[in-house]
């Protein structure tokens, strides 16, 4: 089996290159070109007969992921399968099966067939829980039992993997020697680390990279280079445990490429808003230029209740500083797991920061979408405001009423036309 | 009587001035050479007995305002005094009544009576409605009227008013000469553009200036030069109209502060993300950094339901950038008017994006109060962060819960503190 990134080396448009590149509305061949030096990702498992492959990186448009799972104390595969349906009818562009309540197995399964979307998994979690649930000790991880269970997810048709590989000794050194308010905020970041420390050997991730770039090209799985020592406060932002590690990621995006592996890397996390342009620019320089996604970046910590509206304001500015793939944040972050309807809520948010980063980087469709809505707003022609609208569910409960109630008679548009208009 | 500006520039530190510089934590003698300058103003009436002042500008935390009043179409005084109490208990900075149903003028008397908090309101309504409401005809409407209601409404004790007096017939000349996808978006600036083109004559707001400036003197009233010509659409952004009405109002400015009056500046809109900081900082040099208050801004046009996200975005880098003063903007913007749900979560949403502006400015309240709730979601301390949310009403609805499902017993902070905490 072959990957994206070797046919694109070679010279090749695969059919995955030129789908994306005709529903991107760009050049074929600037596109495998994109791809052949790493810039672009296609997400798309080779043995997977049901996903519709998605493109991340430099030159299009901005991508958005919405998490889902159990948990031990919530949740259920049935509700998780309903949550599959709210994200495909709000067109989110991918999905992360973060789960990790009983029968996982079963669930990541289950959520494969029930969609088309690229879906990602954070394997770590898996073999981290058996770890924490047997022996109440993540120092007792094996190295072989992750690794199987990296193998087990992609034959099950997993696109892309979340990989904790930048949490090494060095940077858990740099770590411990700053301090920090918060520490680590990444789970699979935070097992790796004090399995490190407990065992004082390296991350198994990184000792055996060549192993697992072995596994995953097989399959053509996307590695996502997680940030585990991302900033979980604003005051943490940019610090040098956090650099350090992205110097790290910067190497393993190299190794990944000259093995044939297609790799992202994973930015942060709680920046303010100052920080967020020189830190998106900084991490697209030291990994070459890999397609970047973000968890956030959340531009303040005193918002819970309302992280999706937190991350939507940093996510914007990142994707217009190069960031290309943005994981939504619901208004459930930092209390409890999302229900469906916090789902479609970060879903919408994402989606209003991912188009407004889209119209600002210039994109044509987008900037023609903003102006057909505006048309039709000038016109007051309601139906086609909803053609335009990001949630077009908000038509719907106006129906019965007058819209619109805001300025009624005294409407700026009414007065404007009736005194402006040519006759 | 006299004015803040008159007495600051006599070198007096006023009563007000000295209320506001202890509540900001900054030195009083800065302050009054800011009001001095007319780089800060500070809000309120002299008149007005129930008004705890409130300053904007230059080295200030970044303001809030909440609009609210009724329309023909929708809500009585008593709903209306009810989100005035929605706006007191949810910390928002100043209010606007911009009332067109019926009463107008009780409306406000009740409000005003209501609240400790500064009131804006747009006299043009008042005036443009008479003349919509008897001859249907804007231009109808008579110079005397409009300055009667204004004077009026100073009596009744409003501390800031908005007038577009640099809707002039040169800046509708541009206006009409460029075109635009939404031409007008602002209610008064609509009412005056039509007044101008109508009547053939010079908008009575910028001709008889002077007699404005010697109203509001008495009263210490803000003016709040309205742009009336502010961008309705992301595609009519920084325009030629738009900029000619900014050095318009930047020459009004001056004539302000050298007459004794304090005064602000409005300022967009909707803008793409791109397009802020460019923006924000030429109003600011056109308009001698007077104090600048705006309106969003939106960063894109299709996300109806949503714009308290849209503005959020723009709100945030804007003040980054230089804007001092935030007008919120509920979810039911561009659909109708907001019910008092609505008029909180706009609040909630302007002041995440006022206080991720002050933080990003370097304000060290907003730094530490970050920091501290950081703390607390290290130490999993729910009563904690409880203390320092914005919306302290989140974790009501959490206590019966076990806080936190997200991650549950693979929480990294707890996994974390097992293995690093010193012993």
């Amino acid at each position: 089996m072959t990957t994206q990134i070797i046919e694109a080396k070679k010279g090749n448009i695969t059919a995955e290159i030129e789908y994306v590149a005709q529903k991107e509305g760009i050049d074929k061949e600037l596109l495998r070109e994109k791809v052949a030096q790493g810039r672009v990702v296609i997400l798309k498992n080779n043995q997977r007969s049901n996903c519709i492959p998605v493109g991340v990186g430099e030159g299009l448009t901005v991508k958005i992921n919405a998490n889902i799972g159990t948990s031990n104390e919530k949740s259920t595969i049935e509700e998780e399968l309903q949550k599959v349906k709210v994200i495909e009818a709000n067109e989110a562009d991918v999905l992360m099966d973060l789960s990790t309540g009983k029968y996982i197995d079963e669930t990541r399964k289950q959520i494969i067939a029930a969609t088309h979307l690229p879906i990602g998994t954070v394997p770590m979690y898996q073999a981290g829980k058996e770890a924490l649930d047997e022996y109440q000790d993540i120092a007792k991880l094996s190295k072989d039992k992750l690794f199987s269970d990296i193998e087990k997810q992609c034959k099950d048709g997993i696109d892309f993997i979340t990989v904790h590989c930048g949490v090494t000794k060095f940077v858990v050194d740099q770590l411990e020697k700053q301090g920090r308010v918060t520490d680590i905020v990444s789970r699979g970041g935070s097992m790796l680390a004090c399995w490190v420390k407990e065992t004082g050997k390296e991350n198994p991730l990184y000792e055996y990279y060549d192993e697992l770039l072995e596994i995953v090209r097989d399959y053509d799985v996307t590695l996502s280079l997680g940030d585990g020592l991302r900033p979980g406060c604003t005051a943490d932002a940019g610090d040098r445990a956090q650099v350090a590690e992205t110097l790290v990621l910067g190497e393993l995006v190299k190794r990944a490429r000259d093995f044939g592996v297609q790799s992202m890397v994973e930015g942060p996390g709680h920046v303010p808003l100052n920080k967020i342009p020189a830190m998106i620019e900084t991490i697209k320089v030291l990994t070459d230029y890999a397609p970047l996604y973000v968890l956030g970046p959340l531009v303040t910590d005193i918002a819970p209740g309302y992280d999706h509206i937190t991350s939507a304001i940093g996510g914007t500015l990142a994707a217009l500083h190069g960031a290309d793939f943005l994981c939504y944040v619901t208004p459930s972050e930092h209390l409890g797991l999302p229900d469906a309807r916090q789902v479609r809520e970060g879903i919408i948010a994402s989606k209003i920061a991912a188009h407004s980063a889209d119209l600002a980087r210039g994109n044509k469709q987008a900037i023609e979408r903003d102006r057909l809505m505006s048309v039709a707003r000038k016109n007051l022609d309601w139906t086609e405001q909803q053609k335009y609208a990001i949630d077009k569910c908000v038509f719907e409960s106006l129906k019965d009423s007058k819209p619109c109630t805001m300025c009624g008679e005294y409407c700026s548009m009414k007065i404007y036309n009736k005194y402006f208009s040519e006759v």
